[in-house]
């Protein structure tokens, strides 16, 4: 199945790049957000703040999975510079995703995601030094059917 | 901000090999569906058929860019062995994100997605060999917040 693809029309997308570390002695896996580039595909309403939601799943309900960046007025790039530590055991970390999300919150007070990454932890092998890397940000524009247990009215 | 981790509670994921490859002088970027395993992490209903749905992202509405592979009955492990292409410039394939999502379908024949994966092809560098990785998948019942565009009401 080879089908043609419209190069040109091919949208950009914003991007986010994060630092991630394992060390292995102290079982801890670190989160770098670092910087947010192209913001301006994220489609964002004027003057609105965003921050960085960071969560590593699967995790149990003890458990302190779910991070948040300080909020940052957009500009080109955004500098975020914020890293989150948990403990983790090497074997533990390779069952996990790690899930980043740039939200904003509306006037209610309610959290928006506007787009993200998804990073599967089972392949990598992260050393003691950063890991570093640019990631393209999905946006939840893209994700109409992502959401089909929540749809779902039988 | 370190946090301890319960290892001992961590879910373990289901998990999917593909296969990533880009061929430079034909444009073209395949994505093989090798095989699913620990599906049984997927809360799957009994005797209920699953099938792997691909989707490269962003795209344009007159490019297709939605594949699904066959059925297959949930076994240990899943064999899937279904290849998709696409033909993309290398510059817009950086852009672009892989979602890959375990789905079934209701007696009403409404797509239901179980778990994904998504993978950024912002930073990859794919020869014309076949990159092969598993990835952990993401369970859908851990995205309760991520559909906020859709269930904003204000």
């Amino acid at each position: 199945q080879l089908l043609a693809f419209d190069d040109g029309s091919s949208a950009s997308s914003a991007q986010i790049k994060l630092g991630l570390k394992y060390e292995v002695k102290e079982k801890r896996f670190t989160v770098f957000v670092m910087q947010l580039s192209n913001y301006s595909a994220l489609s964002l309403p004027a003057n609105q703040n965003i921050y960085v939601r960071v969560v590593v799943l699967p995790c149990s309900e003890t458990v302190r999975c779910l991070f948040r960046t300080h909020c940052a007025l957009p500009q080109e790039p955004v500098e975020l510079k914020e890293a989150f530590s948990l403990q983790v055991s090497s074997t533990a970390l390779r069952q996990k995703t790690l899930r980043i999300d740039v939200c904003t919150t509306s006037k209610s007070g309610r959290e928006h995601c506007l787009a993200g990454a998804q990073i599967s932890l089972a392949d990598e092998e992260y050393s003691e030094e950063w890991c570093t890397k640019w990631y393209n940000l999905l946006n939840c524009t893209y994700m109409p059917e992502m959401d089909g247990k929540q749809k779902e009215t039988e």
